[in-house]
């Protein structure tokens, strides 16, 4: 195949679109979109996270040391899109506008958005400046899921689940059809 | 929603499912399936990318300091998982397994996937010690993509590519169905 050079760029294939909730008052929350973000630990489980630092929900984070980090489902995609075009600075009540609930985590300050089927409670334990850049670094404390889209007791089903996916060219997908099996369909290539 | 706590977990929908690949010796190379990644960074464009410690690739990321990022199709899943599943101590020539063809990259050392539509050369610029874990910061130097997946001259279109991706359940699957286009869907929740 014939190749060529774009130059340094973000594009990863594919991207999560999830949504950071913060807390901004007594009662009241931000929620950003967020595709930039990917697990990077397992022992304990690691998130790494860019926000920019000029975001609305910056000082909110610096401030709880934690944000949420909730995953929607397809179906959510206008509310999901619109965090992600609308600033905290003109529109306080996201969540009201989204018609989305917040209920507080178990760990945290940062509320959890209930409509959305996956929930990570997220402490931020590191913030790493990278000479350029900032990104944050959170340890998931606290996961709560839907009990419908659970496959066994601690596995989430991935179809029934409905993730919504990000690429970068600028659009929203649902997850496709299953083509294999994790540590299994690679046995074909295993020597005797 | 009756939703059920997890514990700490590491349950993020979706995840990439990429190849990171590092040279071994001057006509060598390892290759490595990694899910716990993604962007971190616009300007320049950082990725974050777990590897363990012990994993046969690492000493190698740390003599070079760098490492390709080739995000396969999903055709290419059978090699994906191979290079997830078997070390490099006990296949030292896993391109040839999987029947890739290495390539040099144009900036590092470390060589690229032929096959692979989309490749990205990384130079780690930052090893982050997070008290009981390790992951890499890499600067992405270089794009290089196949030309049949263009839509605009610097414009990936995501479903020609056909990434692969991964989901914690233990499985592989095809992007699915546009939902939205970003930046526009949200638009039906502006107030006027």
């Amino acid at each position: 195949m014939a190749k060529k050079q774009l130059g340094p760029t973000t594009n990863l294939f594919p991207m999560p679109a999830v949504l950071v909730a913060v807390k901004t008052g007594e009662h009241t929350a931000n929620i950003l979109t967020v595709a930039w973000c990917g697990i990077v630990g397992g022992n304990p489980p690691l998130l790494a996270l860019e926000i920019g630092q000029s975001h609305f929900s910056t000082p909110y984070i610096e401030a709880e040391g934690c944000f949420t980090v909730n995953v929607p489902s397809s179906s959510q995609v206008v509310g999901v899109d619109y965090c992600g075009m609308v600033s905290g600075t003109t529109d306080p009540d996201k969540p009201a506008t989204c018609g989305w609930t917040m209920a507080p985590a178990s760990k945290i300050s940062a509320p959890l958005i209930v409509e959305c089927p996956l929930n990570l409670e997220c402490r931020v334990v590191k913030k790493v400046d990278t000479g350029t850049g900032l990104f944050y670094l959170a340890e998931i404390l606290e996961t709560h899921v839907d009990e419908a889209v659970l496959a066994a007791p601690k596995k989430i089903n991935a179809g029934a689940l409905d993730p919504l996916i990000f690429t970068p060219d600028g659009f929203y997908h649902k997850l496709g059809e299953r083509v294999a099996k994790a540590w299994d369909a690679g046995r074909a290539l295993k020597k005797a």
